[in-house]
């Protein structure tokens, strides 16, 4: 008897910018796996499980989440922002794939949500607004390598860039080399716009010039957006500036 | 008299897919903009006017939001998806850079919602797992030289690609050279994802290898999204394939 496993968006924080089908996900759900403060926003009703999982390795999390599904329950895991963004639906697709055989008769359901650089991007104007690319900054499963490979094609390309993990107290340096390898190739005056904890409470947004950037005033709640050259500062008396990324490039652009 | 702009993202197109912040950003609404497919999914009522805008000018219909909210007005601009996702929000700030000096005093709030990539990614598993790009294939505003390098910058760096606006009438061949791009680049086995649709109905999802690929297969409401070259695949008995790109990169990957 197989169950169902619910990997749910909660989107950025704010509980208005979550979706209907995530909420009826959480509703047809009894036990839940997920970070605790996102857990805790979701109000569950006295019939609802938190499972709790203190161990921050994700594909222990997806494998128990699995396994409870087995066993014919309907599972919740719950991610804020969209799952299939640096979040658990991979780590879910990787758990089934290296699983046992019965996970893969369970019945998947991807919720997708609003991810953290739309939100960010939404509260500053459309940074976003040509092709972009998202980085995570962790090195915990890739080499650093890669990612300085990443930041240096994207650059180069006139992509803007989304940092998401920009920071922890475990990964303290990798903010700093980032915004060098973005100085070597962008010019000093490419606006950042930096979004603190968007959603939640609706945090705080502001922008700066890439010079300007400094990653001590930076925390893992914190997502980056990096412009291209194009980028443009639209200042307002008595509102905040807002930020675009035209939708044009011009001819040798 | 200044009045307020909402730029709303209301999502791939399954009702259920919106977020809640959108449904009362259109309930505090009396005109509303967008392709007339999005504003009849909206039920308004009675009170509420559909503003027709049959002009294909994005940057036109930006402009006639803004003076109806200048006069004091709260003016809609429905997209689908995200805003901020080569949709509106863009066009609007554009506008109001280039525009009337009291443009710059009407509040803008810009809604954010589920862009096209991530409802396909949650349809099919999690390619998107690792770090991705999004380009738009138009060449209406850019040149193609440019989407060109990005295509190459970005599959060369191990970037999952999602393809937006792949193919219309109008623009017949894009899609094809982006293939013929990223064959030079990728093996021929690459995983394609190929979501058609997805949100309204539930659309459908498939994959394919990057080799099979064919172009006159692919409408305007098609969102493709290649993998990298870990992108894998999860058969499963009685349920369709997963596909996801690994969390993870092995050193020297």
């Amino acid at each position: 008897m197989s169950g169902t496993l619910y990997v749910i968006g909660t989107g950025p924080g704010s509980p208005e910018q979550i979706t209907l089908e995530a909420q009826a996900a959480i509703a047809a759900s009894s036990h839940f796996f997920g970070y605790k403060p996102y857990i805790e926003r979701l109000n569950l009703s006295p019939d609802q499980v938190a499972v709790p999982s203190d161990n921050r390795e994700e594909l222990d999390r997806a494998r128990a989440a699995l396994e409870l599904a087995a066993e014919g329950n309907a599972v919740a895991m719950v991610s804020g922002g969209d799952p299939g963004v640096f979040a658990m639906a991979a780590a879910v697709c990787e758990a089934i794939d290296t699983g046992e055989p019965d996970w893969r008769g369970i019945e998947l359901i991807i919720v997708p949500g609003v991810t953290a650089m739309l939100a960010t991007a939404a509260r500053i104007g459309a940074p976003l607004g040509n092709d972009f690319c998202a980085i995570s900054l962790s090195d915990n499963l890739k080499p650093w390598a890669i990612i300085d490979k990443r930041i240096r094609a994207a650059a180069g390309a006139g992509f803007a860039i989304a940092f998401y993990n920009p920071i922890s107290k475990s990964r303290p340096w990798q903010l700093g080399k980032a915004l060098e390898i973005l100085r070597e190739i962008l010019p000093p005056e490419t606006v950042v716009s930096i979004g603190r904890g968007v959603g939640v409470h609706r945090g705080s947004i502001g922008r700066l010039a890439l010079s300007e950037v400094k990653p001590e005033t930076i925390d893992m709640s914190t997502c980056l957006i990096i412009g291209n050259a194009l980028t443009r500062v639209i200042e307002r008396p008595e509102k905040p500036d807002l930020v675009y990324t035209p939708r044009w490039v011009p001819e040798h652009g």
